[in-house]
């Protein structure tokens, strides 16, 4: 109890953040839930400009008590992008990707459309250490409420890249020095668990039209299926192909 | 347009399969949407009794026309357990596992409570050719909506099987020969991509309480994160789990 309402301001910000157009105008974003906000407070405080929570929301954080915002629980569900709102929003600014691309390998996500996936996807590159986590047109915006809530922050930690296209990724990464490519295909290419440098100043790419440029520009590898049911979803998939980066990397030590 | 609707009992069975007893009761299950059911029906199709749909979600699937049911938008969303119906669910028939154990190795599940989780992991298996999915008490009902909705269907092809205690669980394993224990422990134990053994006759735990029995009854091993960033969900340290096997399976060969 006893700490003061949003500022209209800040209340059009938090309102403004539901949207794509909102979140690009301010730089901002929001994330919401206790365990995700807490992730993000312990790895990110600087990044958080206040949180706006119920009183039970409130109590369940520990924050600097200047950048706390109380609301009375139907106003704080109004507000909220959630169906059971667990009384906690942050605001945080999105942090902007360093200019120099670094680590071994780029990850790549092209056509993502479902921002869970992208949160997982967003969890197991932090997890795994893998920083650059690129994403073309056609992939959710990974500032959504969603895909925020899914990576409970793990984008703060990376190396966030947009494209207008796949084509336009690829001739980055190319220039920055990682110019061989990889896509994960379904139906063949050689085993992500066998191919040689895979994970060598590449670009690794999941998801995509079966007929996109990137088969033309990139080697096909394949998760294999024994069970001869293809049907792991995009985040399976890339977190088999991040974790087969972690166990290389275990052989070389 | 022109199939039938559910009849009163078929109705009453629907209605029953949204609650844990009803699906015990019945030994069937509600499998909704259309990406799900078109898995059902083709993998699983003997254990499907009969579809419920609206006349648009009856048209995206194809089936006995005799075990179609048809219902107009209001009543079906009245019966769908989800926020979007996609205008169709199919009942089914919960397989029997059978007695016998098959494999290399069991996967078992100690307390992992979400739905979605247990869907994604099953599905895992199912791709991986890992046949026993085993849970103890604390795990979610394997044939709930939610659950048989993100497993698209894969729990049919599985061994699933339930025990009381993780302790009973890992006694009928040996029983059945499958005697080595491993789970995986988020805070040390060796490098599941090195520990020896680990897919030979055993069973690999994933969730339970860090003071849990399988913690005295079993060794540890550790998904390496060098991004000191330990939060992947249980559904991606499964699939971590699930594919290094099919890896392991690869070099055999």
């Amino acid at each position: 109890m006893g700490y003061p309402a949003p500022s209209k301001r800040e209340t059009a910000l938090l309102r403004a953040l539901g949207t794509r157009q909102g979140r690009r105008k301010s730089s901002c974003c929001r994330c919401e839930g206790v365990r995700a906000v807490r992730e993000l407070l312990e790895f990110f405080p600087e990044n958080v400009l206040f949180c706006v929570g119920t009183e039970k929301g409130l109590g369940q954080i520990s924050f600097d008590p200047q950048k706390l915002r109380e609301l009375p629980e139907h106003l704080f569900n109004d507000i909220s992008g959630t169906v059971s709102p667990q009384g906690i929003i942050a605001v945080a600014e999105v942090p902007v990707a360093p200019e120099d691309v670094a680590g071994d390998f780029i990850f790549a996500l092209d056509g993502i459309g479902d921002p869970g996936n992208f949160g997982t996807i967003a969890r197991s590159c932090r997890a795994a250490g893998v920083r650059e986590l690129w994403y073309s047109a056609g992939t959710v915006d990974p500032w959504s409420d969603k895909a925020v809530r899914s990576g409970m922050g793990a984008q703060f930690g990376l190396s966030l890249r947009g494209f207008a296209s796949l084509d336009e990724l690829l001739s980055t990464a190319a220039e920055k020095g990682y110019g061989t490519f990889f896509y994960a295909d379904p139906h063949g290419g050689e085993s992500c668990f066998t191919a040689p440098g895979l994970y060598d100043r590449s670009v690794v790419i999941i998801g995509g039209e079966p007929s996109g440029s990137h088969v033309e520009r990139a080697q096909s590898i394949n998760i294999p299926m024994p069970g001869n049911y293809e049907s792991i979803n995009a985040a399976q998939a890339a977190t088999v192909l991040i974790f087969e980066y972690v166990r290389r990397l275990g052989q070389k030590q």
